[in-house]
């Protein structure tokens, strides 16, 4: 399912990130480094719901940004409740989505649909992440120390927000891609990178079909959060599956950290990581005209501790988005 | 924020319920009345599933309903795993929301800007609950039997499914207001009603303000799941806040059960509680000229156990979308 747009772009962003994002690779580019966890809140919920309410105002902030007609936001806590509670001291109209990783690119074309049809003129699509939060909630808190398999992802610390509208200024979104949710039987939730790989896989040959593409009219296909090996994955699973061969590849589970030096296993994952990423490394390479054209897809795990501990099986699914320099 | 239709139509609508709906008034307009609540299945949360994936497939089993290009679907579980495990298995594009119980008129208002924009042709608009699995999950199990206070809403048990095209059949969705998140400060789980009433209140206004109409406009005004309580703090709320005087009014958390009869506290909540009443009861009604013209306001609670347990305040929102019988 892709749709068209002729005039929507993303005319500004903001992007907050925690300690060990500040540290990484990208950090020059963010608009704010923190260098602990807590954001002078007293739990790790109403951290996250702080580094959603800071990347809103920091957008609001900018050029041409002071109002916007709807927010979309999405987490990974129960209820989503970073963004539900952000929501409440935004106060603009406000629709909550649920894509786990794949949130920012699903607000994104939600956003888009409705600008590129004149419903709205403007909107903020947010996402966020906490590691601390998230360990806390899927797996167990950070304090305890567990030890982890190499294939597990580390879930950033951060909050991107974009805001979109028909002014021809920033990044062009030129087309989206709503995926399918793909499930191939995997139980285990320390190996999301190959949980998501197949989902990524389906969107990227829908997309190609939908828009009549083939790979190489990108300058640069653009994963979520796979991470190292996920990446090997997607590239030979792509490959066999759908003979598109994955040349100008990269995974933003790997950009963020020096995955050498910091200790986060495979990489990162999280809401936040995909457009942490974009919005910064990516869109800085574009806005300087050394990519012109990329294909972002956003990849989500559809797990919950009930579902992964009775033993099912983790569905996910990939969101994408078609982004081009203007 | 008001969108307006000039061709969206909910053609068919498909309902399962499980024991205690199936025991109430409304039981003779469900598609399906199951009489317990695993549905053959083995876990609550895998018996939500099916709730969901059985609503779709009745609905696709429908007259002119074979295929869809879109699902939309939400719920109360963890990672609305309910909608994400169920979509799977649907094998079409899927949007996950999440609005609590305001989730079936958001997913309404997505698919109805879509189709009426043209840039999708049908659209199923999903939501479930179920009682076991959610008080399991934001309580205690019901197996431990807690005493409750009666200002609690029982949350009901159930999947209601839409089909949205541009056919001119069923029933004709007019225009839909997304809602703002508004927290008034209360932190009693057990108060819904009195949480959602005032984001009822605030999306009833901006509608009528967005459309230019006085409450009268409609034959009725129709709440999601405030209860018995709730409902009479919404009179009193927007009498003395907005001086709006609800006189064609009921709520359809007191609808789908027997309150007096029935041991469910304050009446019905649950994402799956404002469709099941609207898509048998009213649009029968409707269907029969007895109601023209309706306003469903569904309410959402925007809680978790986390932010609950941690003695945060509860935030809440109301989407409202306007019915018309063709």
């Amino acid at each position: 399912m892709t749709f068209f747009y002729n005039n929507v772009y993303i005319n500004e962003t903001a992007t907050i990130v925690g300690p060990y994002e500040s540290n990484g690779p990208l950090n020059k580019l963010f608009d704010k480094c923190n260098k602990e966890f807590y954001f002078k809140e007293k739990t790790w919920e109403l951290a996250e719901i702080k580094l959603i309410e800071e990347a809103v105002n920091l957008l609001l902030n900018k050029n041409n940004c002071s109002y916007a007609d709807l927010l979309i936001s999405g987490d990974l806590l129960n209820q989503i409740v970073a963004s539900n509670y952000a929501a409440r001291n935004i106060k603009i109209p406000f629709i909550g989505i649920y894509s786990a990783c794949a949130t920012s690119v699903l607000g994104l074309i939600l956003g888009s649909n409705m600008i590129n049809s004149n419903q709205i003129k403007t909107v903020i699509a947010a996402a966020s992440s906490h590691n601390n939060a998230a360990e806390k909630q899927f797996r167990y808190p950070v304090e305890y120390g567990g030890p982890k398999p190499l294939t597990t992802t580390f879930t950033c610390t951060g909050s991107a927000a974009a805001y979109l509208s028909t002014v021809k200024k920033g990044i062009k979104i030129e087309s989206g891609t709503i995926g399918k949710v793909i499930d191939l039987g995997i139980k285990d939730a320390y190996q999301m990178g190959a949980v998501m790989a197949p989902a990524a896989a389906d969107t990227i040959y829908q997309h190609l079909k939908d828009t009549k593409r083939k790979i190489d009219y990108y300058d640069l296909v653009l994963t979520g959060d796979l991470g190292l090996y996920g990446k090997e994955i997607l590239k030979e699973y792509l490959n066999k599956q759908y003979k598109i061969n994955l040349k100008n590849y990269d995974d933003c589970g790997t950009l963020i950290y020096d995955i050498n030096k910091q200790p986060v296993y495979s990489g990162a994952s999280g809401p936040a990581c995909a457009p942490l990423v974009t919005y910064s490394y990516i869109f800085d390479l574009m806005k300087k005209n050394k990519l012109k054209k990329v294909l972002l897809v956003a990849t989500g795990a559809l797990l919950s501790t009930t579902m992964v501990n009775s033993k099912n099986t983790i569905p996910s699914i990939a969101h994408a988005i078609s982004l081009e320099a203007i």
